[in-house]
């Protein structure tokens, strides 16, 4: 029997960012390789070092799986892929393509735009990562006009990722990108995403009669 | 017989990134898991257009591994890690632990000190992400005081990339963190990245005179 995955989120977060909160992408890739899990919760109080034994940065999401333990949400989505075809292929070449878009997912689009947008929402508007942000996103763009996934031609954990980092409101404001655009609407229609979005915002929700209570 | 390993990076750099271009990951991995690689170069003229079929973001390093082709300097460490234990260990636990890590230097520490160079080195010497980079620094110091090795208890790819990530100086000149300078001290020793750090600096020399007659 396979091991029960336990996703791990805060137990509650204020409403600007529900429906972003990373643990949406662990939801969205069990739902789409049908992996089983629970979702469990540490205190969003203290969240700067109440768990840090098992997120050394305080973040969320982590994952269990039986035995392993693991962190980085890049990570966990990797160790996911590992168990499904669905979300990567099997085979060397397949997986060399799914993984380095992962990669620049995270690490040459991501790497821009959430530096970019914790600038603008700090009140810093025009800050000087708009042009550098503006240059990735172009470039990706070339690439998604060209076709609609960005490996093996398929949807793949590497689709999954990007999309999530493309669907940022203040991001998708920025500039016109219609293949980036149609991308991001079509992964967001996907009824895995959909579940793990209103599964998310529910979660949260339910913890809402607790906190106002506190306050 | 194992397919040859190719690293791509530029044919020359100005003086300022000499030591520090990507290359030199995919280089100090190769020695360490001692893998046989050649060093291939695109021209650094034209870098934005002329290598977008290999690489849709006009980055260096890539990597072809036989028929494999694969792009992001992450993925390529990823994928070399799969052929090397002394890399990243082959148990299910070990693999997650390690792989964290990878990914944790990728987008929770280089996603902050690379944008804030970026931005210090535009002339913003005071810019916003000062903060968030002082904190996710001190979680890491926090970690490595209490430990030699990101992950398994000895060296893996992670503390190849997190000590590349931390070694950059402006990094290191901001704020003062013992444990990390020790950790940077100890990993840039061995011999696998002091071969790879002098070929890098040797391959960009070499091209020098070249250049030099074109200017």
């Amino acid at each position: 029997m396979a091991e029960t995955l336990t996703i791990w989120t805060y137990d509650w977060v204020p409403a600007g960012p529900r429906g972003f909160v990373r643990d949406l992408r662990l939801r969205w890739a069990a739902e789409e390789a049908n992996l089983a899990y629970d979702v469990r919760a540490v205190p969003f109080e203290d969240r700067e070092t109440n768990h840090l034994d098992s997120q050394p940065f305080g973040q969320v999401p982590f994952l269990a799986d039986g035995n392993v333990k693991i962190f980085e949400t890049g990570a966990c989505l990797l160790h996911l892929a590992r168990k499904s075809e669905k979300l990567m292929p099997r085979d060397a070449s397949g997986a060399a393509e799914t993984l380095q878009w992962v990669i620049a997912a995270l690490n040459s689009i991501e790497m821009v735009t959430v530096p970019w947008w914790f600038l603008k929402v700090s009140g810093q508007e025009d800050n000087g990562l708009a042009d550098w942000m503006g240059r990735r996103l172009a470039q990706l763009e070339a690439v998604l006009s060209e076709r609609d996934w960005l490996a093996v031609d398929r949807f793949t954990v590497a689709d999954l990722i990007m999309a999530d980092v493309l669907r940022v409101p203040e991001v998708r404001a920025h500039g016109e990108r219609p293949a980036s655009e149609a991308y991001v609407a079509r992964l967001t229609a996907r009824p895995a995403f959909r579940k793990a979005h209103s599964d998310q915002i529910a979660h949260f929700a339910a913890a809402d009669d607790e906190w106002s209570n506190r306050g």
